[in-house]
């Protein structure tokens, strides 16, 4: 909680149940960490990583359940529902899917608050559609394939916690990244602000999000120096 | 739904699941019925109907969490959350365990609507401390003790539809029921307006909800009548 | 019951639950029918009709864990496992990946039963490879494909009582039947048994059951005739 | 695994699944492990700790589908079952209702091992009437009540390795442990063999696992000497 700014908070399909997801709500409180809801698919069995097939109207139904069961207790909390983030497999269906990308981006427009996930041009363009905002995000502990695309997690290979840094810094730096291959691509975020998403099931989890968090600090510390020396340069 | 006021939709944890709530809900919306929540204990298996221990917490995080998917579903369609009535055991466990009693009333209060249940002074105590509105309601198709409590299902004679019909017409225009002694017993409500709740899963459930509907419209036009009377009466 | 020669038991991962188990169990000893498994997915809420992607090797534990739970209750009741089917999803599962098709039949050959499931000559194969004796079965209320595979329910068209007679009648004596074309195609069973295999979800189930059963009882008793003429004819 | 001499493994109920169950039964046999059934509650979100009444055919029907699926993976693997042993608290739910005690021992019946349990006279009785094995048990990492009896995990004083050494060797030399107020009290297993149970959810359950061993290894010995001396005091 310490290195985090935003907690995606998974709501019992995939993981996590009504206590711990209250539980998580309080420390990300005491902690001033945003809150966000991370529905999946309903495989606890699998942690929502297996591939399933859902009807679209299923889907739209079980999103809508999950972000809204952890809205209540936001509520209750007295803390705002930051952000929505799919979970897992959930993200994969809505990049080969797009009646699955719709019917989950159509409940998530439900909450208005911006959806995180890794760039996607049709993700993008259906967000705005709905009038929903759109946050892009990096991982540093997973692979990209040559074609810019997540890998999941079992296809991935095992990260230290100093090529996360690494990755991290790089992104924030350079608005690129390597693919498995080590060929560079970018990112393109174009100076818009993205998120680092850090999966808390790795190993060496903690020692990542540490070196992740200084990564960033650097990162914002260097960016706003070269601000001010632009601005500097201008007086 | 063409019998009936307002719906209890169970939310997955006792029955039900997001694709049967949505379809519910619409339902709902198209026969103008009133859609309320109705959490229970997390036992598929036995319908929420077997005691079940929970730790308060628990139960408080567990009715937000079941609320929440609920509203959330409404919200996405436009209908109001009506009120929230606890299921089963559920119910049964609040009336004997005060702890309980006020965790689930204080995941309530976060809705702001009423909370329909057979009358219990301490249970419209703590309401009404809590800023909660109560509703009082009738059972017609299970007993009650001579102390003027609910019996559990299970325990309850089978009833028929013309004994729903006499039950419910009684309660409207005398205020009062009988026990499972056949010895009467007054309500209480004074005049202030209740519900009258029917078990979807009884055998003749469809004839139990046409007769209560007569009754009910008997009984409205005949207390409408009367005030005209009355009125009538004065000038 | 009546009008079965052999029950396929749901094992709680796609339908059923203990208490039901044993119910059916009962019921199958008192009309003297033979008791099988029927595993599935794990996905009760889908009826275990949804594609899901399992490992291997959680897929042959997984039919171990069913068939197993079913077995020692039929150990209880003095009955004996007559035969294992795969279930909905994991039937057509098996015909479409081979690895999956080894692991649910290496977790049937554990139980010395033969497997029940519509022709494939790979998992005919495959069962002999391992010892496990193989049943061909006939669907007679949903479709086959012009390349003689069923269609799943969802995509099949509904079927009358009356249609199931036929379609009965015409595998038993003449070992074919018609694709969704109308087209004729061999069972190929060259007089081995077969089963035929109804589904307790059809809307007219009962009146399904009753019209096939009455078309085998008069295919067993044409071909009796016609062997006894035979003989006859022989003398 | 190399502390121990038996396994009580989750049958899914209260914890497990299937690939977990067939993972412990392979490290129960590479280690020369026991492997026992663990059956529980039907409460994956209490891990088996939350009391629930439940109806004695129910419960019967759950221990043979629990204890069955073991049964099978041990059968695929060519492991023995080698007892069952009630978890949590079916295991308190059978000391105060004697129709809980019945059914589940009428279902651990069917599979002809050895029941493990803290000691009751009244159990052990009805094992015997049944023709079930019965073997004691002596926790250590939980307390003991003055009437004897177990106290659950959550109301238990959390141990350490030292004191969990302590009350084995004790255990197993003078047939007598302490209860919560520190008063002494007798086993009664008056030289029959009894188990040592520790809790695999204990903060420091490895280190509990070394020193209990380490007893039960010292006690064996000493006693195991003490019986030489015997023999050779009679020479």
């Amino acid at each position: 909680m310490p290195f985090i700014d935003a907690a995606n908070i998974a709501c019992g399909f995939h993981a996590g149940d009504p206590s711990i997801m209250l539980k998580t709500i309080r420390l990300c409180k005491k902690h001033d960490v945003r809150a966000g809801a991370h529905p999946g698919l309903q495989d606890l069995f699998g942690f929502g990583r297996r591939k399933m097939e859902i009807d679209v109207n299923d889907m739209y139904a079980m999103v809508l359940y999950q972000v809204g069961s952890l809205k209540a207790m936001l509520d209750a909390e007295g803390v705002e529902l930051s952000h929505i983030k799919p979970h897992g497999e959930l993200f994969f269906y809505m990049q080969r899917d797009l009646g699955i990308m719709r019917a989950v981006l159509e409940a998530c427009a439900t909450f208005k608050v911006p959806v995180y996930a890794s760039q996607n041009p049709e993700q993008e363009a259906m967000c705005k559609e709905m009038g929903i905002p759109f946050q892009g995000e990096v991982y540093v502990d997973i692979d990209y394939s040559p074609e810019g695309k997540l890998v999941p997690v079992a296809q991935s290979q095992q990260v230290t916690p100093e090529l996360c840094y690494e990755r991290a810094f790089g992104a924030a730096m350079t608005d690129s990244g390597k693919d498995i291959n080590g060929d560079k691509f970018s990112f393109g975020f174009d100076g818009r602000p993205f998120s680092i998403c850090l999966h808390s099931d790795a190993p060496t989890v903690l020692q990542n999000a540490k070196l992740v968090r200084q990564a960033v600090d650097e990162a914002n510390r260097a960016k706003f120096a070269s601000e001010i020396s632009q601005v500097n340069g201008r007086s």
